[in-house]
């Protein structure tokens, strides 16, 4: 069962709520002999980590990870590996206005519907606050990648539409992605997406976003033919992020509006080996690698949180208008992109591992 | 492990290939007790099976099933369902030329990058004949939910796109969709699709499609928080579905470009129960359901087995022009509806054993 | 889940009552480019066919295999092996009186007690006819073994008890396994067990074995930790064959009686290699091989099914007396030898599988 | 997979070496609404912490639990439940002469021979250390198993057996128990076991154990007819305990030599209920719990840290002779009752999920 984990061989188990002492993961399957120390995961959380610019909420969390187990004098054992993050900032009173009440949006009613019972402190368990989990698992999974197939796997997410703003994908440079606080690859649209989002945030509001993630030098023939298939477990891995409500591999939606000739990547050789003269599949075919770049977009919406009242109802049945003061992004889909590479790496190594054990090599 | 396998409690392992002597499945994890024949699988075969009008593969198959265990005196036991469909109508010899070449857009190379062999002919185990036993194990799944929540819970699927064509969703009427070929439920675009289908079909190209599945009657309350969340679990069992890119639940991409006003559904109370004002959540939050209905949209790539030659290699990596004769659709997607209606039916039936297992009632 | 499945890398899938129309399998993640046609299957299910001596049932059963699926041009593909063997001797009749009696020892109270429904004839599920599906599985097992680590594993059973008489161990031969009816490594023994097995079954009675199972050739390092340990997956293995009560491993419950110095094997070097003086752990220590033998025992309880009548109740409370007519061995045990044989065969092969995904090599 | 988990639908996943940081687990699927609190599983790991006798190991360590997710306002809320020992007393400096030694019966040289690499202080993962996390979650099935099915079930576990030396059933007292420092069940055996196990302890020498866990108050109906059976998964919980050699149920081993009369548990009724006249069965059969107390057994091998020297190798391939200093126990098989007791609490609070999950009550 995995209500609280993902991955089969590469397999990792969260815990944690927002406002609880700690959140935290248990990384099983990772290889032994793997050099890993805690700056090698801190380094990835820092890009996740909120209150780095205006446009993300303002929560202060050093999100300093501890390595609890599975790694001796430097390098991996193979046993588990339990990482810890304390929550330092909880303010919990913030919280206790919506204590009764289900805000739209959010995950509240579904849980209380389901449970009887919510952690309604910053959302509980269902905050975004686990997906520092992800990327502390996904931190080690970029290590078990690069140790097994060299440093030619490259995994970079990048954001591509904010609210109705696509960016302009011919003027794609990654070295940009680091260089402004959206992750935007297209320098021209960061002004843009500035002057929008200050009027999102002043006006209370949110707004969503698209964001893109891109795995290069992953080898031709991971994935597993019908329910085991590369593009599904990424499917679920990305949908499974806080406010993910779309998935797609290449051409993705836009390919129901293809033609069978522009769809199909036409094949050729090329110093000896296969090469393919486009990608429209993604590097997905049949659920397997083709070896081509990995390409998978995922929409996130709009954050749920909004200074605006809204209608709704309380656990005892009263009609209620809730608004959200609290910290909050005003486009969350910001924070999604180094939780979407992590997820991605975390399918990979997993499915570098199933593909080990079952073919070989 | 899940190569060929879904689903957690409600669990379904298929097997076969297109052109060996049958593909089957083994439904494990039916509780006991429910009324169960022949007849009730088959009915669901019979809308799925090829070759029922001009606009979808020409391949003769009765897809007759068997039921081989787990049913005694015409009720299920809470033993494995083993089904079985005999493959009737192989003709192999129309695959010979392609033995050796890969087809753009199929799974020829990959599998072969992966396992170093393939059974080529009509795809071998990546041919989407190994639907049919996604189909059957999906009849099974509705009698779960018709067991335990009565008949109130009713799941249907629709065409919403071919090609470029949307149909107009103001003109929505399920009545509609069993009356033309296409499952169309706006009986307008019916003859749109028809003519734009003739063109594609004579010209030898195929084009793609949107699938709409959705589940009425669903209580609130199914699904898990993080990794087994309804959504992930339905965006993986869609994208596993052959030629799938792309998966959205609600508002999907679109929800990327609403503020967070509109896209959170306000809440009210209707005759003592909770109401929902939208539905742009598609009848989840937080990887729960809602209660409203559940709705998935699918993309479906273009038939990649077209007559037009296309560029590619063989398996000793000389160039070659490919073009696939053979029965095909021009569009698969049309044929991917009974699909997803029933891989709705499987994933919602898992989590609600689930859920009863988890928290009772 | 795995109600009905066993493994994990390397996994199959049982289905199948008794009296059904046929039994069968699915084996799923059989590495690709095996060797595998019916006989290398047929050639284990002669050994574990029922009727091949007076000390065995008399169901007549030619349990021929049928490969479905999995298999091309002579090897295996990667993809699932779907195995069915008809049921050809099914004389239901002899079984309609014990419809509603709860047979005592047997699983009849227990499955009416879950499932309020049970398939009473011949046992149903719950039938040691299940197990031919498992020595079909443990068939390709060992071609899986043989084909990563060549020839030098080699699995053999022996019975080593019957009833209150076990064999000397001095007199161990291993070719006298074949040249009995009992699977008995001790010619001497032979004799004693005839007179005794004939005595006990004209007296309408039965009685119990333990049965040994050796692996020889396995190389150090498979298993894992904690809750994947090779031998809790073999412990599990064996006690979920009909009738097993108990298994133990190496020196099992004699271990408790020995004092650390005479149970600790000492390790020595033997041309350059890691090698024991002793093999009381019966090559596991932590869970993992040890590169010596691998050594388990499991006793298997007496057939249930005898003449004797015995005190019971029906299915609507009234008290009855029940004694089995139909066909039945005297001892069970006997042909759970290549029973026994098999489940160690598809745990190494799992272990091997999942060694390889986790460490390499 | 299942390195480091147990269980299906109550699933816990440990983490952490004897010489770490600390050890813990973290518990997924616990129904919500439990009280729970810190005491209820600092209760249980009272009992299983060393130092509480001469004839267990002098290490202190005050074992204290930490609740650090998955329990809000003293209740659980259906998210996994995080636990934390932290280790105090870790006194690495012991075990730095066995570094490069295999200490024989250890798991010294498995872990070497699977990872390369092994954390030696301790045992590092393969201690018995980790048992604690187990007593903790078994802490919380108790919690479960109380919640949904009341007081009436009841898991007791005994020592049975000391080295040679078993007890006198006949004089089997429950009160007993607690009221020495063996967990004995009948009081004219403890000064016997007291002498020899001075004995064993001045020698610097170890002896085995045989530990009987019962569990009363289990309704008909628990387990799964084949690979999800009820004894199966006590088998695999009971075997991957630290020194266990063997496990049977009920009659066990002993079943080989008994009657097919004596053997099947004869039913009747009592006050309209099914009883049973005897339990060779133990509770259990076909995999499916009969009603009657569950009865397990296991053998613990001797503590393989002994004084007196033994021989071996080291990592580079020289013989040496190794004697264990460090703090010991003089028979290891002692704090595996506690131990016992809560891997049947696991397996039995995960079955009771499975069956109301897939039949519903």
């Amino acid at each position: 069962m995995s209500f609280n984990s993902f991955g089969q061989l590469f397999r990792f188990t969260t815990w944690g709520e927002s406002h609880g002492p700690a959140i935290g993961c248990v990384v099983d399957g990772t290889p032994p002999l793997i050099p890993l120390a805690e700056p090698d995961i801190q380094h990835w959380l820092e890009r996740r980590k909120p209150g780095q610019s205006r446009f993300t909420t303002q929560r202060r969390e050093s999100d300093t990870v501890r390595i609890l187990s599975g790694v001796f004098e430097g390098v991996t054992t193979g046993t588990p590996i339990s990482l810890m993050i304390e929550n330092e900032d909880q303010r919990s009173k913030d919280y206790s206005e919506i204590k009764d009440r289900f805000r739209p949006g959010h995950a509240d009613y579904t849980y209380w519907a389901k449970y009887g019972i919510r952690d309604h402190r910053g959302g509980g368990r269902s905050s975004a606050r686990e997906t520092a989990s992800r990327v502390a698992a996904g931190a080690i999974a970029r290590k078990v990648l690069a140790h097994i197939l060299g440093p030619s796997v490259v995994i970079r997410g990048a954001l591509v539409q904010i609210g109705r703003q696509p960016i302009d994908r011919n003027r794609w440079r990654w070295e940009a992605v680091e260089q402004n606080p959206f992750w935007c690859p297209d320098p021209e649209t960061v002004p843009i997406w500035e002057t929008e989002l200050d009027a999102v945030r002043k006006a209370g509001s949110s707004t969503g976003a698209v964001i893109e993630v891109i795995a290069s030098g992953v080898p031709a023939g991971l994935g597993a033919p019908i329910y085991g298939k590369l593009d599904a477990d990424l499917a679920s891995a990305m949908m499974s992020v806080n406010a993910v409500k779309g998935v797609e591999i290449g051409a993705g939606f836009a390919a129901a509006a293809l033609s069978g000739e522009s769809n199909a990547d036409e094949m050729t050789m090329e110093g000896g080996k296969v090469a393919f003269r486009s990608n429209q599949a993604g590097g997905i075919l049949g659920g397997i690698s083709t070896g081509q770049d990995i390409v998978v977009r995922f929409a996130v919406k709009p954050t749920s949180s909004i200074l605006t009242p809204r209608h709704s109802v309380t656990t005892d049945g009263r009609e209620v208008d809730v608004s959200t003061r609290g910290r909050h992004d005003p486009c969350v889909g910001i924070r999604a992109v180094p939780v979407g590479e992590a997820m991605m790496a975390c399918v990979l190594a997993d499915h570098l591992l199933r593909h080990r054990g079952q073919v070989g090599g």
